[in-house]
């Protein structure tokens, strides 16, 4: 699976004798339910341009009586952990987001050898690195496409393309919730008008406070300064102020200045060689690349001291976004 | 090679035994030589978190007598093609630019199953396919990160992170030498004194009729295409017209109309299911992404139908960008 330019115009090979690639899913949410279409829509490119068949063999839900509109049988779903973790899957995707039980579905993954493909800022911001080694010294690989901008090409990027470059700042915008309450409240909707409204289009996390409050980004952050800098999520502190409690006092008092309010996350190498991290609602300039970003959009800004710097931008948020990141991840298995 | 996130904050593991891996370097100009420093630079971070020796085995070059600031002995570099050739590097990097001696390199590396890291889009555009069946058969790697927007990681983006979202459109500015030629005249230069600044900063080809004509465009919009709709590189036919033969009758009609001109390369899918490709002159407003690309840099803007496209952008020429865009794709090989 590594050469694979082929999309929809390569010549069918259905002659070709396909590998299946087993798949356990955790998680049946926005993300994980597209997942799951995605699979079974793009099942014949798959097929023609990797010569794999992606079988979902288990879905870890809570409820596994709740309809679902996914084109999967019903026995694939458990509501119980031990035995999705018996699965014997190539692949465990992990899309139910948190800690907990999120760790230990990654843990027992890893730990038998079997590659995992994760959303989850939260987690990686907890135990990235633990979860790195783990797929290191077992022999499974670790991808994270989704967990940072959502199907912005991030992660490989800071991973693969652009790591050996030194770099000096990250700035970013990586909450897509509390950006698409921003700008809605800039053209004059309220608050709680636009966070139900962000709600509804499935960008909220299940609980708000988290997009609202810092921490969301902060965790983003984390991941992408372990990519860019090397340091353990869990090592660096990030120094966090969210958009509450008055979202439409921030918009209006940079309103006045005739700027534009926008929740960045920034993390820079001071001159005396440390890291310095946050995240915080900063007033920035109506033509900026920051009052650009718009809606449920992401950026990413990674200065390597070059002539310009890299920018990176599109839906920070969204179920087939996310979850076309996710499929990427698990081809790269 | 695979799990990778360690950059300078990582344990040092010099106690680790180093794998040594052999590169031959076609090309020691602006981006080749940018190469040779950067991996010395780098050397004792690529050895903490790769675990990997980078050697420069043998370099390719017209003129041996001509002094390099670069750290390799003289007894590395020959200007015999087939000296070179019998070279048993494990990565063959290519970085001479122009179709011929190119392909004959590029075919004898990956025809014995080296890797071939290149940043030749004139190549790729000519017999990319042929290569990759090349590396897919005798078991080599194929990476190309350079060949499309410098330092802009959008090859990997589409190869690996978005490869299974069905594309719309690609938008992009893809050379850097008439986007600076433009915005250079936009400020009041003449295209003569803008040619000669863009030359003296290595970002002009070096017929840099390629750069003006739109015929490196079309190049590298024919492997973008290739990576987002799977057509054979060769196959598609690309409209071109570049700045010629009055790029300050181009600027100034542009700025009559309230408008800025940029070089736009586009490929889309019509209703019809047929790919349109070109490359054009095109009139876009001066808010717009495309006139806010400016000097070198460059952007790329896929559509996926998704809320918003994701938009790409950075320095498009220049030797370190570039350079860095071939170490990773060395340390991918």
């Amino acid at each position: 699976m590594t050469l694979t330019v082929a999309r929809a115009e390569t010549p069918q090979t259905q002659a070709r004798t396909l590998r299946t690639v087993r798949i356990a899913l955790a998680g049946c949410g926005v993300v994980g339910g597209e997942l799951v279409r995605l699979i079974h829509r793009q099942a014949g490119a798959i097929a023609a341009s990797h010569g794999v068949r992606l079988e979902i063999a288990s879905v870890l839900v809570r409820d596994v009586a709740r309809p679902r509109a996914v084109p999967i049988p019903a026995s694939v779903f458990t509501a119980d952990a031990g035995r999705f973790l018996e699965c014997d899957a190539d692949v465990v995707v992990e899309a139910i987001g948190g800690v907990t039980p999120a760790d230990r579905i990654a843990r027992a993954a890893l730990g038998r050898g079997a590659s995992l493909v994760t959303a989850n800022k939260a987690l990686l911001a907890e135990c990235g690195e633990e979860l790195r080694q783990l797929a290191r010294t077992r022999g499974g690989k670790l991808e994270f496409e989704a967990a940072v901008g959502g199907g912005i090409p991030v992660v490989r990027a800071l991973r693969r393309s652009l790591r050996n470059a030194p770099v000096r700042s990250v700035q970013a915008i990586l909450n897509g919730t509390s950006n698409y309450i921003l700008t809605r409240i800039e053209q004059g909707t309220s608050y709680a008008a636009a966070l139900v409204d962000a709600q509804h289009r499935g960008y909220a996390e299940a609980d708000p406070s988290r997009d609202l409050n810092g921490t969301d980004s902060a965790d983003k952050l984390r991941v992408l300064a372990w990519l860019a800098y090397g340091v353990a999520p869990g090592d660096l502190a990030v120094t966090c102020h969210g958009l509450l409690p008055d979202p439409e006092a921030l918009v209006r008092t940079a309103a006045a200045l005739g700027k534009c309010v926008r929740l960045v996350a920034t993390c820079e190498r001071t001159e005396s060689g440390e890291l310095r991290a946050s995240v915080a609602p900063q007033l920035v300039a109506r033509d900026s690349v920051f009052a650009r970003t718009v809606d449920e959009q992401n950026v990413v800004v990674v200065d390597f001291g070059w002539s310009q710097p890299i920018v990176l931008s599109g839906p920070g948020a969204g179920g087939l976004p996310t979850a076309s990141a996710l499929l990427g991840d698990v081809l790269c298995c």
